[in-house]
């Protein structure tokens, strides 16, 4: 084995820089078996790699080569890090020749700890598995959404425990892949308000209520998951982040990548909306126009990705985001008293909001802390409504783009959502269902609400239009308990309620009278 | 006795609708006295008026008549609730002849049931006082402003109750003049965060924070004052409010005031930015663009308050919203752990924000919650620096309206702040100052701001540009806590994040690279 390597001054060169490796190798590892001991899973960076290529070099069996596969579909970049460890363990094998055989059983030590903890990234389409350590997109296998796996088992804590803390969603941390609060990137984050509607407003149900997440830093609840996505990210060593947006993911990216000092390239199609592009921009993004639609900009991302060094943050295409969303189960779940409502209605385009509320109850249910996931029901708009026909057809993904696709609601109008079939099942396995509002519906929605105080988004509204035809088809019973989802705040969309001041009265300054 | 009253019928026409004032007269009057054993203590209605003028009429001394001053110093329309009553004691007199000296007990005793629990609403100028059981704007007497006082010895519990409770302002309940929470008028109100400036971005000091107020209904602290305000005087019979406004505060009475199902008549210049119209008019108030400048659009209010049965809520000419800025004071300590920040920078216009604190604190102190008010910092604009210019002047007032005042912080722009001696007593007392800042400067930190991941509107950049002279200044210590408060969001301001998107690079969609 020493014929494949071409120098010695070679050799020295890769020793170097692989010592570090070596050291944080063995860190690492002993981090693992101390952590097999707390609540936190996601740290063991190239244990599985050493442990795979010392051993495929020792032994060279099926289950070897099995191994090595396994580090190859995780790693994107693998044939330089093989190539860098190979040299050092080549290297490693000379120098401690007479150590070989305790290395060996350091090694396969490692390798059991690996297993024993489990990887913690799980493909939602075929079941692969991957280590947390290093920022991923989709899997390798099947290109299928990737989610985060926890081990409950070392939760050492009830419930109770979060009444005492702020709150805020951080204070759910230890159900993030954040292993501390410094971890944190922040920009005040506190729990969102839930409001009872009066049943005039409900269509005349008695149990319904909103939670308006137009609180959130930027205004709308986009800020969940890129809070998460940029602090756990940052963590692993991101530091410039992609994203094709119309609008509002790319506003809260901006604003915690630029409160963590860290890059954001931003792709919009070149009529994206002047507000969101100014506040893309003021905060620190580097915005592009394209001369295309937002899936020509999803394009741009995914080939010059690796050429500039970015990580792509689309929705559903990376496992970090939905941690932010599904903390929205937890916040919901506490805010009823752990006994969530029976349904929630969630304004849907790409569907990240109800694949982080799905796996968010069904955590909690793992936790034995709720007992149900509530049905959730997705509302999309008739001018792209392509889940709720595939819900519709029994369909178990979108299987092409929405013709057209045109709704006021600009976070609704997603022609295909990248992992339908995700979204779908999350539909399916919580006894909910799919429909459709028109644009006049969400309009009249805005109107309504705005006329009790309520200044919403239209999404938002979509998800009030929505309520209208669960009553009128008696799709829920009437004391249900029904959570209407207002993503965001109607100042971001000023320009949808439409006035014209010169219809406003003018008075003079000396008036004795209204007109 | 007997011929100053015209006709039998009359008598009998006042009876009738004076019996529902006995029935309300006695009922109060028993509340008064439960009211002693709890902690609120503001509803006595018609009870000093009966007992007056009973007691006028049977004894006519030097003492009675301060008591029928006293009386018409607080009813505005005196002279028919003077007659109603005179007419209802003449017929009660009669009627119950043989009951007279029973009747006069149970005056005296009302009588003194009401001096025993005191007048709820004070003049902040001479001292005057007030009952708080119907809609009050100003201090006849001195035309000062007005504010509730609270007889604390007894509250029943301590500070520590509040950690169990949802953290919102409306968790203060027992120190707001309403009763229970029924009376509330909500929007959904959080807390709103308060986070740390790196030293960086506090121009080296190691303590500062901010609390981003952005987050409340309608984005601006704004809600505060109005959820308090339209909360007390729907319960004291109001519903039509007028509001003479350039933006914001009309923005949350619409939004409030709809909520209540109540109406709202907002005059504003017309010049006045269309994002607020928007806002208000879709939130269901009543616009009126006037053709001239705030200062008229507030004389219009005056004039015709009466004529259309309008409550007049414009900026410290009622006592209601200071109760709503009061609990910044309450929340501001809570966070903190009850030892609040030494000093408090405010962007300061109408200067409610600062007089609510100065309010706040000082309640707490008395309460033994807090140990001293924290310094109170007002941040003008040199476009428009009355309270400055008064500070440095030592006066107690701001004598003359500033010329020309111009900034683009709206907010800032209110050239002679009604009762601004209470504000400069505010500033004073705490053993704060004021300082102006110039549009420059403003400009310049809410890029700075943004840039880090806050987006704020100009006012609340107005008390981070402060905080650049303070520190050039040596104004205060680097190891002091400094809380910088941002009033709203940059989302309800985008106009001056400008922007030309022609500006923004275009790439194709075929783009293989960036230019």
């Amino acid at each position: 084995m020493n014929g494949c390597f071409p120098s010695i001054l070679l050799l020295i060169k890769r020793l170097i820089s692989s010592s570090e490796m070596l050291v944080s190798s063995f860190r690492i590892s002993s981090a693992s078996i101390s952590l097999a001991k707390s609540s936190s899973i996601m740290d063991f960076s190239v244990v599985p790699l050493m442990a795979a290529s010392i051993l495929a070099f020792l032994h060279s069996s099926s289950f070897i080569l099995k191994l090595v596969i396994l580090s190859i579909q995780y790693y994107t970049t693998i044939l330089l890090e093989i190539f860098k460890s190979l040299m050092f363990t080549y290297l490693l094998c000379i120098v401690t020749e007479r150590f070989g055989k305790l290395l060996y059983i350091v090694c396969i030590y490692s390798f059991i700890v690996v297993l024993m903890l489990g990887f913690s990234i799980v493909c939602s389409g075929c079941g692969s598995v991957y280590p947390a350590d290093k920022p991923i997109n989709v899997c390798f296998k099947c290109g299928g959404a990737l989610l985060y796996k926890y081990d409950f088992s070392k939760i050492g804590f009830g419930r109770d425990v979060f009444s005492g803390r702020f709150d805020s969603f951080w204070k759910y941390l230890e159900f993030t892949p954040l292993k501390s609060s410094s971890d944190i990137v922040s920009l005040g984050e506190t729990f969102t308000p839930i409001v009872k509607l009066e049943s005039d407003l409900a269509y005349g149900f008695h149990n319904v209520f909103f939670k308006d997440d137009g609180r959130l830093p930027t205004g709308t609840f986009k800020a969940r998951g890129m809070a998460l996505a940029v602090s756990v990210l940052r963590g692993l060593g991101v530091s410039k982040f992609a994203i094709p947006s119309a609008g509002n993911a790319a506003a809260a990216l901006s604003a915690y990548a630029s409160r963590a000092g860290l890059e954001v390239y931003a792709f919009m199609p070149r009529d994206a909306p002047l507000s969101t592009l100014r506040e893309c921009v003021y905060m620190g993004a580097k915005v592009y126009l394209v001369d295309g639609l937002i899936n020509d900009c999803a394009l741009i991302v995914s080939r010059l990705k690796d050429k500039y060094g970015w990580f792509d943050v689309s929705t559903n295409k990376q496992p970090y985001r939905f941690e932010g969303y599904k903390l929205m189960a937890y916040e919901i779940s506490e805010q009823f008293d752990w006994d969530p409502p029976e349904a929630i209605i969630f304004p849907t385009g790409g569907g990240e909001g109800v694949i982080g509320l799905w796996k968010g109850f069904n955590e909690l249910i793992e936790l034995g802390w709720v007992e149900r996931v509530p049905r959730l029901i997705v509302a999309q708009s008739t001018g792209c409504m392509p889940l709720v026909k595939a819900f519709m057809d029994g369909a178990s993904e979108v299987s092409e783009a929405w013709p057209n696709a045109s709704t006021i609601a600009a976070g609704l109008r997603v022609p295909k959502p990248y992992a339908s079939y995700l979204i779908l099942r999350a539909i399916r396995d919580s006894g909910g269902f799919a429909l459709a509002v028109s644009d006049d519906e969400i309009i009249d929605s805005m109107k309504v609400l705005a006329r009790r105080g309520f200044f919403m988004c239209p999404e938002a509204a979509a998800s009030h239009a929505a309520l209208k035809h669960i009553v009128d088809e008696e799709l829920l019973d009437s004391s249900d308990r029904i959570l209407l989802y207002f993503t965001g705040s109607g100042l971001k969309y000023l320009d949808l309620y439409d006035l014209d001041p010169l219809k406003l009265p003018l008075i003079p300054k000396d008036a004795s009278s209204l007109p």
